[in-house]
């Protein structure tokens, strides 16, 4: 275990809250290290190989089988690692699923939903199809998830694509939607924090730097029912039946070793229960002070808020960067501009 | 420096002659390995920060600074630093600079040459526009790269592109083509390993593995007047107007870490004139070795060989297999399939 500086310390390692890239476990940061300049038997550190090395192989296939066992997927589901971020997804998602005419579905629950729905719209020009928001959360300056009960769905929709964390507003979606078609969820800013119902997605997909690892790979969940239902003529790289099919190209092969231990700490560590438990313990304990009196004021509405990342202000600008100051001072390790913890 | 292992010992560095991920600079691995598991003064290493944060902020920029000084690029250049390798670059140039009904040119000198035609073909077919191979070293198994008097050029093509050096097939462009059009070029295999002259090109890229950094990062150089032609209404994240214009999405910081580490080393090294002279060193001597016998059997014609790669065969494949065999033995790492080393 890697030492955690009390006071500000710099070259001990700090309480790190970075939104993303965020904290590592101490453990996983520690075992890359042993692992350079050499991997164990291997001649070489694990990023001078080939991506067709066994060893490398072996890495790979046990990510993908590790986190297929953690959310209870079965063998319709494929696991990819990409490249891009949700970024990438944005245009990748309607590129294979938006049909020539058709409709998909749009949640708007913030700024990254947001992107979402202006990439898809792209698409949707380029194919005479319709991207429909269904309800936002806008207009309260997205300090609620939109009420189910108030989603205007598309009988025919391809899809429904919602995000399940907020990072920037701190919200949270309480529940799992209910809809009859498939669901694309961006779950980037909680992915492996909690259970999925796995049924009812077709399409899950995280940039892997906030929860399971380091920048620079993408996971995408695809179910293989939603995956046969794509466009043809897609350019090779973004279809994703090509990296379902086979590993297409060079992966980010550093990155995802390193997103493997992650997902080994976390089946150590009680897997997704154990995950949802701990989340708990330190979300309920800073709402509870937070609540507990008039100085702080959380931004969020009761039944949608995040236990990811707390947003709070204090009653001016200057207590709030007194406030970021002095945690910094006590060795608390932040994104530059502070607005959630 | 980390020891180079005389035997097969492999808990210890050997000489790794992979193709690609290809080995780095072992003060490299060195200087990531004493830099966890924090960066110094940062509390938390370099993959754990945000990549806004000014400690990250200042890597990126000094690596792609370093890029355009070693290739003598000036402020009409764009360096970027994206994902997906080359074969999402196959996608993303015909995607940005391929017009309706327009024309682009292919040399076509191995089998990433002919992936990058097949990717513009796809995007040709969305826009009614024409790809053209100029030549071809397909009827000749691609032993040498068709001769530049053989080129059935375009007169109005939107760019001309080629692929300076063919891993598989051991050639490389031996002179930087005179055209009228902007060069695109593939530089994936030999980046850095000579100066260009850089006025010819619209645009080069190169993914990081084989020759200036882990896998997880390709560097897009662009220049502006070439820039201004793209296409309108393109995805955000594939059009290269987003990211010359900022920093637009979480980038594979910790690649882009290792890249400007290896830049600083060739920087320390010569830079690109020392590159030239250890590859010469190299090649010059194997080639030298396997010319003075008839018992093994260089692939490629005079005036298209590669100073990064040597492909020979031996008289017969049971002899191919001994001498893969005897060269792991005495502690050289290839992969697993030799061809070239």
């Amino acid at each position: 275990m890697t030492p955690v500086a009390a006071s500000a310390d710099l070259d001990v390692r700090q309480h790190n809250y970075s939104a993303g890239p965020g904290a590592l476990p101490p453990e996983v940061v520690e075992e890359v290290r042993n692992e350079l300049p050499v991997y164990p038997g291997l001649g070489a550190s694990i990023m001078e190989v080939s991506h067709r090395s066994p060893e490398y192989t072996a890495i790979h296939q046990r990510a993908g089988a590790r986190m297929k066992s953690l959310l209870g997927m079965g063998d319709d589901w494929h696991v990819l690692f990409l490249q891009g971020g949700a970024s990438m997804q944005f245009h990748q998602v309607p590129l294979n699923f938006l049909p020539e005419g058709g409709v998909a579905d749009y949640l708007d629950t913030g700024a990254w939903s947001a992107k979402a729905v202006k990439e898809a719209e792209v698409v949707g020009r380029m194919r005479g199809a319709t991207v429909r928001v269904i309800a936002s959360g806008k207009d309260g300056n997205y300090s609620a998830i939109p009420d189910a009960s108030s989603w205007d769905l598309s009988p025919n929709a391809a899809y429904l694509h919602v995000t399940s964390n907020n990072t920037i507003f701190g919200t949270q979606l309480a529940y799992e939607p209910d809809v009859d078609v498939p669901l694309v969820c961006d779950v980037s800013s909680d992915f492996l924090s909690r259970p999925m119902d796995i049924d009812r997605y077709g399409l899950i997909y995280a940039g892997a730097q906030k929860n399971i690892g380091p920048a620079g790979v993408t996971a995408v969940l695809v179910k293989d029912a939603f995956l046969q239902t794509r466009q043809p003529d897609l350019p090779t790289i973004l279809d994703y039946g090509t990296h379902a099919a086979k590993l297409f190209n060079t992966p980010p092969v550093f990155a995802i070793y390193i997103v493997d231990k992650v997902l080994g700490w976390i089946e150590r560590n009680g897997g997704l229960a154990g995950m949802v438990e701990r989340n708990a313990a330190k979300s309920d304990r800073l709402y509870g002070a937070l609540d507990a009196t008039e100085f702080y004021r959380p931004t969020v509405e009761l039944g949608s808020r995040s236990s990811m990342n707390v947003c709070f202000r204090l009653p001016s600008e200057d207590l709030e960067a007194q406030f970021i100051a002095q945690a910094k001072g006590e060795g608390l390790r932040a994104n530059t501009h502070v607005t959630c913890i």
